[in-house]
């Protein structure tokens, strides 16, 4: 195991790993009671880890919360859990199979007991499952507090966050593996590929597979913005000459994301979560129902009957999207109307200060875009909340797809408009120009920038603190362990990698949709993903809390979503392909027949897409066979078990 | 299980299951061995089965072939090959469950040893699987028969098969049980139902599965079949009003196909298909390549590499099947030239004759293309064999598609020409009735009528000869048993649903692509698809061999290749409407709106199709919920079993 901080004056006994944190105003009876469940042998229906308060900081003011509690656990019972949670870990023979106790000795890493086995994120990861999945037996109330109800089975970490009562849980950061970390990722200055493998290690799978992802989409736009910058450099008052880089441009997204699904799949059987399975779903914290029968579990738990959640969905969210569409529809009117006002004041009398005019209204479109999609996204989040879906999962994919179908609307929807409606190339590539550099510079700021700002102050507020208290010697710069905590509770919390992926889905949409045009938003695109490596490895090293690891093995939704994109931009292509004056001239005579050919081929594409997906395996070969050698041995192992026991009934296990 | 036919003077002392047949020039030894090899014990590598030489024929002629053998099992080893195979039987509470014999009292109908708790197709299936599974130990080649190699591991029925020695296996039929069925199912007067279940019972899912198939395609077909015959008796010169139906077509194929997963799933999750987790496939019989290690299971067997393959696959089939589309079209443009003809002769003297004449080229042509098909199924069948799959599904799949694009492009592409080329609504409607006919009566015939007679003659041939020599009572009508033996190994063999699917698709095509223009098409397929229950149904239970039951849990590729046939049909129909003189009304002086709105239109029915087939889940919720819970059950016992083993570890099993 990782080596946690040092036992200070505070004295912990053990190494610290899971950080829970109780309101203050927390009932002692609850505390206790809390305390004595995390503790409890496992016979008993405890969580078998190790707890203990926090120590007061370093100026115990009266405004500190007291109950911060430090949670870890005993090497054995690390193991067990990481069985319990169906653990992959690579294996003598190289491959990565489940973690069971009774076969360690036989896993790679494996030396003894209190070794680097486990990785640290494994550990959190592993008392985090353990205690959400620990469950109350007879209590009908948490003690000391009769409003939070509590009935056999529910999970109590649930329920206490879920009532406000537990604040949050964490897990702490590892100072010198984060530093090591850190500087790998984004402290050398020379380009180098991003340490997947370490980052894995420190954040999860989850994390990684982002990472990876934005890794790979970057490699995939070089050749984009290898041919882009040419054209941009000598067809640049030529809008006619895009045919090619639109034909390009078909082939190009069809087939990285074809790739792309091979690469994930090579990386997740490395770190060994493709074929791990999920575990049973808990319903989600805030879940709320009437106390029923679970048909599946056949355990009492709230139910919350479907058809009304149906009927939540389709008579308030469905009109209530419907409406933000029309809202983003009324804006973007108003856009057109002072584009039209600042081109007729530009006409009057053209100067400099009336050709800087003429951007004006792009830039305060991309502002108020982003401010909208803003404000869309917390309403969505909302709604999808009162939707009360039982499932993360299922909470996860109506909200993504809340959220997909009006940021598309809103960020293309004036693009579609200027290219199909208007037909206006000029307009289209100033428009495309601008939203896409003008959203960039606003993602980047309201990322990184504003988030570490905040946080530099916080962390020098908490020095200045502990400085004034003691001044020892002046190596000593580690904060003790006490104010380390306190400082990792109040960072932000990282919320997933739902925004970063949004974002990217978006420029994925610019290029893929209308760089034919516009060739320069390939290079764009990339300089934007390089910074956007470096600031996001930077905001999730020294901005936010660390973050649970997440064991993902692959990008989820967002491989459909980026699917469907890459349809929506054959047609696009097409349609931009057969709008272009060269292909008009093929077509002198009839405008039906242009059209026929256009939707002909783009049919055909869409086919061979289509076929194209089916024929190129989603599991490169070598995974493939590594994967069914496991299924098969492990078969014929359980047929040799199943002839021993046949032949020798009464034969002790083991 | 069911009883056999009595033992009669041949002796034989088990009921008789499975028929093997080998060539009458085997040598000696290699039965001798062969017999030994599978009435070994299971220990020492043998299958454990009975076995034993069908006894002479009545009129034990020279050219009888001597080498024939009975197959039966003990209940114990029957019961151990159900839990080898993975066979899901009912289980207490209702839920079908995989069979162990450690729990065997806790299934519904299991009442002791002997019993019907297995049907006989299900003791034959599992006969067959020890057979299959049958391997050569320490044997280079089999005795006797220098030439025909083996090599540890090495299935010994397939290589006998392979190599000639084993002319074939075939289950028997069970005479009592398949009079009821055929009396159930074809021989009421009245129309009802199918009985699927004993369908299933008597041979097996994927039987069980075309032919609820076939019943749910018939029903589906019911509502627009009632909206033809109006739609056909008053508008039958109108070839305009084509549009509503056109519409009602688009939404009705979708529909239909994303419900039949639903209803497929509800069957074979009845049935315990659904759940059942596929053993790993054996190479085909006929599969050969260099002798080598497979990365899989490590063992010794022929490889052979993919590359030489996809160099096959590409070179020469692909070449081949591109050939036969353009001998096709050429054979396309012939007909149209007749038709041309025939035009020419009715316009110079129009008499009933030449009214007659009208039809002939398409009726010509519709038997033309009939046989091509054939022509077309057997050199498919060879270049796939020749393509040397290692595997039976990926064998099928590749003959599937070869079959499929030949027989797609055969029957269609006259009426695509007719339709988008030509426009001539007339001659489409009179081609597709033509070729619609000619095709169902052809069928029938070639399907039904002709194996019936010529099984009727080897059953009256065999009939006169037991009756030459016994004239015992009158009532005794049925055939000893080694008479039964040989008269069924001389019926033809039937070679799987592949056929029966491939004709109802070209059906579902010729309804969902062109029905609008000719309404009558989908009546005139309702009755075909009556008529060929009943056929099917009496080719099954009087024509055929009994075949081996297949556990399919779904009817595979064919849902695929209906669910492209739907696509297509939107896309035609949608050009069908945006060709109608009604709809070209609304836009008289843009021909080029009239496409762009008819392909906006074909995209968002597109796009809706692709939506709804993800929004449809495929498998009903209580099934989904039953399979969660039989999921969750058996992690629970796993959990209760490890937690038992580490408190008590020193405990015998069971």
């Amino acid at each position: 195991m990782v080596q946690g901080p040092p036992a200070d004056s505070s004295g912990s006994r053990f190494t610290p790993l899971v950080v829970l944190e109780l309101a203050s105003d927390t009932n002692q009876d609850a505390i206790a009671w809390l305390l004595r469940r995390i503790r409890d042998q496992q016979q008993d229906g405890g969580a078998e880890l190790l707890v203990e308060q926090l120590g007061p900081g370093v100026d115990a003011q009266e405004k500190e919360n007291p109950n911060m509690f430090l949670v870890g656990a005993t090497w054995q019972r690390l193991l067990s859990g990481a069985e319990d949670v169906g653990l992959f870990k690579e294996f003598n023979d190289g491959s990565m199979r489940g973690f069971t106790c009774a076969n360690k000795h036989e896993f790679k890493d494996y030396q003894g007991d209190g070794d680097s086995f486990l990785s640290m994120a494994e550990c959190q990861f592993i008392i985090k499952h353990l205690l959400d999945t620990l469950r109350a037996k007879q209590e009908t109330h948490v003690p000391g507090h009769s409003e939070v109800k509590l009935y056999p089975g529910k999970s109590i970490i649930r329920r206490l966050q879920s009532k406000g009562i537990l604040v949050q849980v964490f897990p702490l950061h590892e100072k010198e593996e984060l530093k090591q970390l850190s500087f790998s990722w984004y402290g050398k200055v020379k380009l180098s590929l991003q340490p997947l493998d370490d980052i894995r290690h420190y954040y999860g799978e989850g994390q990684a597979l982002y990472f990876g992802f934005l890794e790979y989409f970057t490699f995939a736009l070089v050749p984009m913005a290898l041919i882009g910058v040419p054209y941009y450099l000598f067809d640049w008052e030529d809008y006619d000459k895009y045919v090619v880089f639109a034909a390009f441009n078909l082939v190009w997204c069809t087939v990285i994301l074809e790739l792309w699904k091979r690469c994930s799949a090579s990386m997740a059987y490395r770190w060994g979560t493709l074929s791990r399975k999920k575990a049973f779903e808990e319903p989600r914290p805030g879940f709320h129902g009437v106390l029923g029968f679970n048909p599946v579990t056949g355990r009492e738990e709230p139910l919350y009957p479907h058809a009304k959640r149906l009927l939540r969905i389709y008579l308030v969210s469905l009109p209530f999207v419907l409406l933000c569409l029309y809202l983003s529809l009324y804006v973007m009117m108003i856009y057109f109307q002072m584009e039209g006002w600042a081109l007729s004041v530009h006409d009057q009398e053209p100067s400099f200060w009336t050709g800087v005019l003429l951007f004006i209204p792009s830039i305060i479109y991309a502002v108020v875009i982003e401010a909208m999609n803003l404000i869309y996204r917390y309403a969505a989040e909302f709604l999808t909340e009162w939707e009360n879906h039982r499932l993360e999962s299922s909470y996860q994919n109506h909200l993504v797809l809340k959220v997909l179908v009006f940021n598309f609307f809103n960020c293309f929807a004036s693009l579609f408009y200027i290219a199909f409606v208007m037909q206006d190339m000029v307009l289209l590539r100033q428009s495309l120009a601008t939203l896409l550099i003008t959203s960039q510079i606003l993602n980047q700021f309201m990322e990184a920038f504003l988030p570490y700002w905040l946080q530099r102050r916080r962390n020098k507020k908490m020095m200045r603190k502990v400085q004034k208290r003691r001044t020892r010697t002046l190596e000593d710069r580690e904060l003790p362990l006490a104010e380390q905590v306190r400082l990792e509770a109040d960072m932000s919390t990282y919320l997933g990698t739902f925004d970063d992926y949004l974002e990217l889905f978006l420029l994925f949409g610019y290029v893929s949709l209308f760089s034919c045009v516009y060739p320069l938003a390939a290079v764009l695109v990339v300089l934007n993903n390089v910074t956007e490596v470096y600031s996001d490895a930077f905001k999730m090293c020294r901005v936010f809390k660390r973050p649970f690891s997440d064991p993902a093995a692959n990008i989820g939704v967002w491989q459909l979503a980026f699917e469907a994109m890459s349809v929506i931009a054959v047609v696009t292509n097409c349609s931009l392909i057969g709008m272009s004056p060269q292909v008009k001239a093929y077509f002198p005579d009839s405008e039906s027949q242009l059209i026929l050919w256009t939707v002909a081929i783009e049919h055909a594409l869409l086919a061979f897409k289509f076929i194209l997906s089916y024929l190129i395996p989603d599991v490169p070969k070598p995974i493939q066979i590594s994967l069914a050698r496991l299924e098969f041995e492990s078969l014929e192992a359980l047929k040799k078990k199943k002839m021993l026991e046949a032949s020798e009934p009464s034969e002790p296990v083991q």
